[in-house]
């Protein structure tokens, strides 16, 4: 068995609270996500431009083409954060930025929760508006998830990048809306920032019984850059249990 | 008649083309202009908290908002743009910034085209997101145009604020939907940016017959901030005619 390195000697600006968290996994679900990365990585081939979101399971996965690609594998990455970017640099996988490539043929990424209908909530890493980016202009999308993901309807927070100027006033009528909204704060009492220097809103909704609805009321709504339901999008997802990655076809 | 000051004499930076283009209007224009300002003032009460937004007609109602202030009225102003802040608190208007009141009883802004169902579109100056976010959060809102600004079907290129990342993917669908679009560059060569450092993408289509229709689209599209399409927003229209102010009630 290769021996993995320990996450927590990366030096890199951990700005992912799920990749901070990777450090504190045990041994053994290190090993389980490090078998799903590379369960994962037999879907790459030759030639193909590939998308590599962020997540714990992901950072397995990116190791683990690095090796490919040292061995040969000829491929493209368009990462989906900072983050992935200078980890894939580093191990010599060559990258390129979405508005580069012509097209992305598959990407794999996290997800924070999926439904029985396989539709998904991302973003509690705050970066769901980049990896939706790279998601909705991929012809194929793969997730990558521990068991506990999965769930038979969605009751994780619903994230909402949104536009600082009028959050306040987005965050009452989503409140009105019986929405539960919540803007998220760092430790220190400041508010969250994207990528794109905006503010997150987090809908605490205890079960998302049509996502679909949810999502076309939000679509609408003036001051949302974008929500986490990724809706009609993964193709492919990977499920991390004990006894092996289950490999699941959702459309 | 009261003298007006010429606006060319303002010191503020003019990012908005429409406000550069003001200093071109000949003085009947600009005596007209003045007229719907007061004609628009009229609609502003003792006690209210008014949106006010951009562009060269606002420009004077700002003039003629501000004297009623020092005779005594009794408001407060949510300016759209950094330039019609700096403009109303120079002539002592109360300022507040949108997340710090609790309703806004009425905006007044400008458009750029408005069609027979008195939707419209804006965005000519590229502040469209946040004239959205204050006409969204406003009980009453009332637009102020010259007449060459109704027309029967909406022809003006659709402003879409659009995110950076991916934006030249995003293009590429728009055009194979045939939405004609083009990316908004500056006479330097470098993109416009909008106040949240965005990019401008505008669709050049030679007829809108269903802009609700064309609203749905977009709202669905991931990497779109925000498009410039007013739809069912519109209360109160002053047109400005040659032989005088005409007023519509729209909605």
């Amino acid at each position: 068995m290769t021996k993995l390195k320990k996450p927590r000697k990366i030096k890199y600006n951990l700005k992912n609270e799920r990749l901070r968290g990777q450090s504190m996994d045990s041994e053994i679900v290190k090993q389980q996500k490090a078998q799903v990365g590379r369960e994962a990585v037999n879907y790459i081939h030759d030639g193909m431009v590939i998308g590599i979101g962020s997540g714990s399971t992901m950072w397995y996965l990116v190791e683990e083409l690095g090796k490919r690609v040292k061995a040969g594998l000829n491929i493209i990455g368009v990462p989906t954060s900072n983050f992935t970017k200078k980890h894939a640099e580093k191990l010599g996988i060559p990258i390129k930025d979405i508005d580069d490539v012509d097209h992305i043929d598959l990407t794999i990424d996290g997800a924070d929760q999926i439904d029985a209908n396989y539709q998904g909530i991302k973003g509690g890493g705050a970066s769901h508006l980049m990896e939706k980016i790279v998601a909705t202009n991929s012809t194929k999308n793969m997730w990558i998830v521990d068991e506990t993901k999965m769930v038979p309807t969605l009751n994780y927070p619903v994230p909402l990048e949104v536009i600082p100027y009028g959050s306040k006033q987005l965050e009452k009528k989503l409140k009105k809306m019986g929405l539960n909204p919540r803007l998220r704060y760092k430790d220190n009492g400041e508010f969250v920032r994207t990528d794109s220097n905006n503010y997150i809103i987090d809908l605490y909704l205890p079960h998302i019984n049509n996502p679909t609805k949810l999502a076309e009321q939000l679509d609408t709504m003036v001051g949302i850059v974008e929500h986490g339901l990724f809706l009609d999008i993964v193709n492919t997802i990977i499920v991390q249990h004990p006894d092996g990655p289950q490999i699941i076809e959702a459309r």
